[in-house]
């Protein structure tokens, strides 16, 4: 009998998870985490009451034994998790257990712990901590592979290849035409999680968004929290309000798609068939366990999958964003804390698996070239007929091209050696001006200055104020 | 046997859809529709034609062919998305009905219709033109409702009612911040939607993004056309970078979500047993086919399922993203049109609705009242605690507190009886200050700052540049 | 200036959408069309009060009065889909047109029209009625797509292409055998199909699911009904019990998935530089605007682009069927009914798509095996290794093929040429026994019997009891 | 400055996830976790070994090699993570350290581990294995819930409440038949798990799903696998047919939703103002860490978080399930490990959520009696019209009622005092007939037949086997 896939293996550590590495960054990882999450709780109850302090809400001596008992505090992460369930937040237990601390070392009464805020006060501004983390590594990640996407669009400027639509071979392209493409996304994403990172705010509106607790300090404390912890201070209390976390949302996953349009691009370059790009010449990269000849493009595969966790999370956070009176009942705010989570460490694996993409990337301009070279000039058709429709009319043109490429096609000739045969075309082109016009370098339209666009856009994201957000 | 449902029946009219129209509202359907959509592709190709000449790629005379063409041009739109089968896009079709009109009235040539264009050119420019004019028609909705909010927060500062959290009484607020909360929600709603509006761009890449059949010219012509239009021109041609697709669609969905808030608030305040909202005191609104007292919240609950169709459609966006090479083969591009005409419905659906429920609702500000003076005074339980622990430690007034708090829920009785009749707080307290302290007027916090704030946000919003994006 | 998308063109009709054709069938728009619904509701209100007149609730007169009534009706059904703004379904307007008429026609009092009914039991019904028409249609569109595929895998048993993992070369497959995989999930999809419009149920519930307003004869009428109307007769009403449509949801996303397995390999299959397959040979078919030499597989991309739509439509099915209470309020239930709407056009887009790019398919026999050969033989390295560790060991001879297989990537040479020149193998193997190892027609596994099993299932499948649901 | 919510913290244990067990159970947590998947690995390569022996393609001492080398195996889940990289699994790594211990202890030659399999077949057999574990939990917690609804719908026929549509007072219903209804709703949902179960099978195709590498042996190898593993056998390998997995995620979705209905239906009844249920007696259960006051229905809002992150899980199974070729490359299989991991763990929450919900429930009957009293008898207008229909016709009966309900909600009188009053109705009916009529227990239709329907249902379901899949 099999044993029960349940039961505790003796043999065995135990993982946070089996398949989060493949479709994330251990940095990102760690700054997602169970204990990252518990600290931003702590950091979020050591600050608060240090900002209360600073308004007189409380003594000096009272924020220091709060600090000081997060500072001592012993948190098992799968223990509060489990708490959790009594009510339906870890901030409930972690709270007791900080009071507990304090008190213990205090004297004599409850410490000064949590005082006038809500659990979501806590969890929000926690969740707005571990976001701004988790953009900085995404950010970091951005900026990586835009250097490498930079470097790819200004090396192949003239390195000549099919362009594509629908899978079919369209026009010729410069390679580095495609990588100023992805540039492009990278970097569009780039401001929009820049955007996004400068909206994280701290969340402050008590048990129901009035700020009661505090007299008339609330609006002052709010915004010391705020500058203490480095993030905005809203103009509101947020606590049903989530378009933040969808914008946030959607600059992540802005990002996530922009490291997957490489990712797909090099997967269908590196097809055997096709043969334009490989991932890496590491040693073992894509490998088989029986088939010795394999070279998977993994990382790409990879960043497929993530982009997919990162759709679904997303999902999630939209569909949980309208949310009821003064704290949603109907669990858009508890599914939050997992799918933010999942879509910053997907984010993560998607923006990290795409700067290692294109920072290994090998292309294979001769295979390029050769695979351009195979659709027989096809791919200059349109210019053809073009530049013969001011002789004999857009019409006649049309159909003399038309003619040739069939002709192309089926006897599997160049159209170059096809028009060199037409009477119609020979007596108004000399062989050298047909070469110039099949010459697919002839026919690149606005590339060049394309790639310089979007060289120069990242330079103007970038100098916007910087990447720290 | 029943009739067959797919068989035509003699006795009806054909409507485009029997449902949209309860998630969307007419003036969206207009701009949405088919007829919408065609007029957008004529207008693409009439302007690329007059760019065209702008800039001296073409004759005056051939862009006046052109415009001639586009103006009569009857179009039989459910032929044409029949015959886009054939293609994958309606643009090949047009284009041919379109160039076979300007020969027969013209001088034998072919007319310079679509000339150096692609099918996606179109497509996308004609998608950006809709959502230009879907946008307007949003905001316009927005703004109806931001009106209607700001009334509500204004009149209502002092309309006390009860604050919950999870479903349950929390703490008392004026309805005049939940109606802020609603206004801040729509104010930033609309900054979303003004900041994606003003991204809609061009789109004018050639065959495969170079813009090959332009010259060097391709860059001046597409500032040209986005001028002509109405649009940004982007950096880049942008057929496989969907970002700003997803960016539109991401302020849409916040634009619905923030219309969903309205809803799910006022469907859960108007249930028989709240009672503190009706929709409208119009005759017939909600009524049953068989119950002769129902009075439903009906476009509360149409909102709520626009919503979700908005939500929806915006996946499908976000999952087609993802574009290989030089046009989408994986159908993500051609599964966009349909989607994004959906979000678009469902997100005028959601401020539409939004919009008339504020302006219509009814205030039961007595039963407000009434409903939280049956919580028995628990909901400022937090306040007396707060108030003794300056006497007796926090401890201790928390006990206080929480034993009276059993004994008044127990019993049935109002925390301030309750609390007059312990010694521990008689002797602390008069009977007046009791009645200051249990008066939930006198706990409400920063509620008036907050609405302040509100109202002066919708403000700088709309200041930033009026509402026309 | 632009025209206004939105503004109505005189040059045009109206169409009911310009993109559905692209992903869906002509019969299928049909039978989901408003006028489809309608019919269906008008089919509810008749054969209920026929089976009111069965089961002794109501005269056969009266029957006869409401029958006439649905026949007499004239829907308009724009109209109609406006007027169920003010109570949240067209039922209720339609109901009233309906006891309208038949009073108009009648004896002056009220015809017997709705008796008992409400709103959902109407419109859950006729969505059942709509769904089993789809059903049939999908189950057409599966068993054409099904034969067509039972023909390549039994005509391609010998046809021997790369199979691919990762989209990499893995091991030689059969073309028949693909085309076998491809007939199993289109089986195991009618099979689900089936299986989900067996369940297809009545709602017969009245105002709150108790069947309160029929006496006692409720189960019984609701019996008749179910029979009258060829649907299944639920244990209980299930108004607020989606599984039904969710279920049915999963089988037309079953459906939708097989045939965009074949549109993605079809799709990928067809790239120039693969070139093993073509849509079709028919003249025009996937053109382009531009580019003469075009042909696009806009079949498969229709399809992709249809099973998107599929899966986000029945998103929204999926995460609207948790519903509060005796009807959904929070928009669940109303959202259904487009959601539905969209997902049986999508999943007769994809099934008819795929019907016929397999009817259609042109397989270029040469070119797999083109294909195949151009990976120098590394495709059969597993099974040289596998024979030769019968004589050194499997450490060793994983060792030699592995080197062998480097040389014959490097030298591009083919491995049997290299393996040649091995001693260690020379000394074992004779140059016919060489030979033999090396054709990938000795190493397709169980292909042939897998062949059968696929063309067994579907015969199975359909003895079932024939394809009619 | 606040701490690096990404740092270390010194402080703390680290668990797996913060926030799973919130909506999840322990078990479901132990069934699913890393070490649960690295189990069913290794019983895969352990039970393909035996199954080997016991077709005749390995010797019995080969595969009582490998199974020592399984059970000695020490497997570090973090680190076969994060290998798991470089290949894209973690069977690459994990078959290495087999073969690796093998060797070590061996005869000096590579162990028989995995021979003639691919990575996916060890995945997805894996995948099997645990899903098998995890549909056996969830239909524990099913039939607990189960058991709690029949008897809630049992010992409450006669508990009389409101029946609400649009969360509006429709018609009077018995709680018994609410908790029937959520009992179809779970015994529906055992139903399709444990069909879904039965379908769950083993995956061995080798390399490209030929079976390659066992020669003729092949299918009789697939069939001993299965045996040994209590799994059915498929027809054909299906590395890239999911339908499969899409139908058990729908099962396991239609287990969710199952029992969300019922955490939606309890959250909306425990609202204050409704105070119909609470969710338990516990002490502590559902408090908050400011408000002493609150009893919130911590499980329910816990059920529909993890109704959402089910949705999520599943929408991303859908949506992956379109692979190509023979082993997908777009990430929707890779993608697939951890949306399974999540929907077993959702569907875990929901299933165990509901069950404690209904186990613990309190049901407050006098509350449910008082509130259908306050729609002071409005509830029963419908029957009141019916009944004078006979005498007076149905217009001028609905005429009559209708004039009789105004009055009676705008006086905030009793519907039946109003009718006392009016001649058209006295003259017609006497006292006591009237009380007869207006008696809400007379009006519940076929609730009682209904009723025993679930229950019949649920016994139908269970004695199809058992409860075992």
């Amino acid at each position: 009998l099999p044993s029960d896939p349940g039961a505790p293996a003796a043999n065995e550590t135990e993982a946070a998870s089996l398949f989060d590495p493949l479709v994330s960054s251990d940095s990102m990882l760690a700054a997602t985490s169970p204990r990252a999450w518990t600290a931003s709780l702590l950091t979020f109850e050591r600050e608060l009451a240090a900002a209360q302090a600073d308004v007189g809400l409380l003594s000096q001596r009272g924020a220091e034994a709060v600090a000081d008992a997060t500072e001592r505090l012993f948190v098992d992460s799968a223990a509060l998790g489990t708490e959790a369930r009594v009510s339906g937040n870890p901030v409930v237990p972690l709270v007791r257990s900080l009071v507990a601390l304090a008190e213990a070392g205090g004297d004599g009464d409850a410490a000064p712990v949590h005082f006038g805020a809500t659990s979501q006060d806590a969890m929000d501004t926690a969740a707005m901590l571990v976001s701004a983390q988790g953009c900085r590594l995404v950010l970091q990640d951005l900026d990586a592979a835009e250097v490498s996407c930079a470097e790819l669009a200004d090396r192949h400027r003239h390195t000549i290849m099919t362009g594509r639509t629908l899978l079919q071979p369209a026009l010729p392209v410069p390679f580095g035409l495609k990588a100023a493409q992805w540039l492009m996304g990278l970097t569009e994403a780039s401001s929009s999680v820049l955007q996004a990172s400068r909206r994280l705010a701290v969340q402050l509106g008590g048990a129901a968004g009035t700020m009661a607790a505090f007299g008339d300090r609330g609006p002052a404390l709010s915004a010391r929290l705020a500058e203490r912890l480095g993030l905005a201070d809203p103009p509101l209390p947020w606590h049903t309000d989530r378009s933040r976390v969808v914008s946030l949302g959607a600059a992540l996953v802005a990002a996530s798609n922009a490291g997957a349009k490489v990712a797909l691009d090099v997967l269908l370059l590196s097809q055997a068939e096709v043969g334009e790009v490989s991932e890496t010449g590491s040693p073992g990269h894509g490998g088989s366990s029986t088939l010795p000849h394999k070279a998977n493009a993994v990382t790409s595969v990879a960043v497929l999958a993530a982009v997919r966790r990162a759709h679904a999370a997303f999902g999630s956070l939209v569909a949980g964003a309208v949310q009821d009176h003064e704290r949603a009942a109907t669990g858009g705010w508890h599914a939050e804390w997992s799918a933010l989570t999942d879509l910053l460490r997907a984010a993560g694996g998607c923006t990290h698996g795409a700067a290692a993409i294109v920072h290994g990337l090998v292309v294979h301009a001769a295979r390029m070239r050769q695979n351009l070279d195979r659709t027989n000039g096809l791919v200059v058709a349109e210019r053809i007929a073009l530049d013969l429709s001011g002789d004999i009319g857009r019409a006649e043109a049309s159909s003399v091209v038309g003619r040739a490429s069939r002709t192309a096609q089926e006897e599997r000739r160049s159209l170059r050696d096809v028009l060199g045969t037409m009477p119609e075309v020979t007596s108004r082109r000399t062989p050298e001006q047909l070469d110039a016009l099949c010459d697919p370098f002839g026919y690149l339209g606005a590339s060049e200055v394309l790639i310089e666009r979007a060289l120069a856009s990242r330079a103007a994201v970038h100098g916007e104020g910087g990447m720290a957000p």
